[in-house]
């Protein structure tokens, strides 16, 4: 294999440091082994992120940027979901002053949680993408700090920590699966495998619904992809122009699967079943990767990420149920 | 509070020696923080120890048992559930040769689950407690060592090893919620936590529909109770005459919490959505006893038992509104 790039190198090392920072305020959560029958000898291992504070990886890389920032200057987002909750959470252990702005569509129990950490909200924008036009012109009018979701290298560094833990966790790990959304997690991640464990193989879950980064991977550019609904609608969304998660996720992936809704489904109930484990549909979706095929990693240790426990009940209860 | 008797004292110590024992065979379950939400201050975490080998805590005392037994001479023994299923795959990994009698009206699918450890079953007797007085008779008969699933030293030796896990994992713990069947599991951990730990709590969690440990306690003596249906099917049936497990959880026992089937559901339904594991009825039980007075534990840390997650998925998802 090719040497791990120094842009690689340099995120990594920040992971290790910023895991420092950041461990009076983040959780280590466990690894547990799936109860899922396979063939003999293979090993499947969940990786519980989805117990995080706010219950997704988000908190991480939240954690990493606003640990940085000097406390007198505001910051602001644009995110009514896990990102969201995750800046307002930490936000509220570092101190910092945070605005998060949502659009006039949001869900009145979304805005209730982030408000409930004491966060500011702005409602301005027709829907998501405007509101975060609208947080990043506040952010330079104001001089505001405005915390992408996932195109920062502090957040990356976040993310990456979980790759640290893996290895620690897990040293005979194989193969690790991760949800592709923007490409936050599994470029952090990946840069700390590849720069530390190379011969673990980072395999990318990629929604059909949703499949914008893999088709900017494989054109080499930002492409725009339509996006329809998805059970993966944590990771849902587009790539942002000149985003460095585009050249960093191109080189820490090994392979993609793509996985329709059928199979992220499927994925969830053998979750909830088998495992005992209610997740959200990112998270099934690093399993259904593997389920595509899993003759390919028979005799290997293959962890899952589970990124996160964020979920409309009533859809989730009628997924689980339908098996 | 009184001196822990001699009793609780070397059941505590054998735990500890059989702690390094079954060390290689067991998994040690992880801890984790509740999201149920509760008055600022309080603190609620579970031990997964439905993630234990075989989906139930019973699998440590199989282990305690096998573990002292010389594999010339054959187990057996009668359980359809947790104890069954954790005596086979103990059975597996020390050597012995195991038969299970099941009664003529055993589920396909908990047969074909102890048949696939290589344990040999044996149908006998109309109903379980027939299945058991068989076993016993064939154990004298045939010279057989037969196992109890709780009246035994040696097993309740191997639950309380769970009460050294979470000493270990949260030395701050002040009340641990564990659910009564026989009396083994809640025998064991408080044996542990009575003699190397006084001050926290044991509090026991009792169905209202198969309460004959809590009915027992109360009488000073072993009584028998009507049993009906429960959610906690895990844990329901009598306590042997005689059973070492009725001094020992009358001595460990602070307090009995009695809950009705509606606690139970309502527990697991929290469990599910909130903190995202799905569990049997034995272990919502147990978070059922917490949540009938949570405010009585204000400000303090008590650590919910979740002892197994085995479960008829189709009555289980009915329960969580998935059906």
């Amino acid at each position: 294999m090719a040497d791990p790039s120094e842009r690689l190198l340099r995120s990594a090392a920040q992971s290790v440091e910023t895991r420092r920072r950041i461990a009076p305020l983040i959780r280590t959560t466990p690894v547990l082994p799936s109860r899922i029958d396979l063939p003999e000898g293979t090993r499947l291992i969940h990786k519980l992120e989805h117990h995080q504070h706010t219950g997704s990886f988000k908190f991480r890389g939240a954690c990493a940027k606003l640990s940085t920032l000097l406390t007198d200057r505001p910051v602001i987002t644009a995110s009514s979901g896990n990102h969201g909750m995750a800046c307002s959470r930490a936000a509220q252990r570092t101190g910092h002053r945070l605005s998060v702005v949502l659009p006039k569509v949001v869900l009145p129990q979304k805005r209730a949680g982030i408000e409930s950490y004491g966060t500011r909200v702005i409602i301005e924008g027709a829907d998501s993408s405007l509101s975060e036009l609208a947080a990043r012109a506040r952010a330079e009018a104001d001089g505001l700090t405005y915390v992408s979701p996932y195109n920062d290298a502090q957040v990356i560094a976040g993310q990456g920590t979980l790759g640290l833990e893996i290895l620690e966790q897990c040293p005979e790990v194989d193969n690790i699966f991760i949800s592709m959304g923007g490409g936050g997690l599994i470029s952090g991640i990946g840069a700390v495998i590849k720069s530390f464990a190379p011969q673990v193989r980072i395999i990318g879950a990629s929604a059909t619904n949703s499949a914008a980064l893999a088709a900017s991977i494989k054109a080499g550019r930002i492409v725009e992809t339509a996006h329809h609904d998805t059970l993966a609608d944590g990771i849902a969304g587009g790539v942002d122009e000149g985003s460095i998660t585009l050249p960093m996720a191109t080189e820490v992936i090994d392979e993609i699967v793509h996985c329709d809704e059928d199979q992220i489904a499927q994925a969830l109930r053998l979750l909830a079943w088998r495992d005992n484990m209610i997740v959200e549909g990112a998270a099934g979706l690093a399993l259904a990767a593997f389920l595509a095929a899993p003759e390919r990693y028979a005799g290997q240790t293959s962890m899952i990420l589970l990124c996160g426990a964020n979920y409309d009940q009533a859809r989730m209860a009628q997924v689980l149920g339908a098996g």
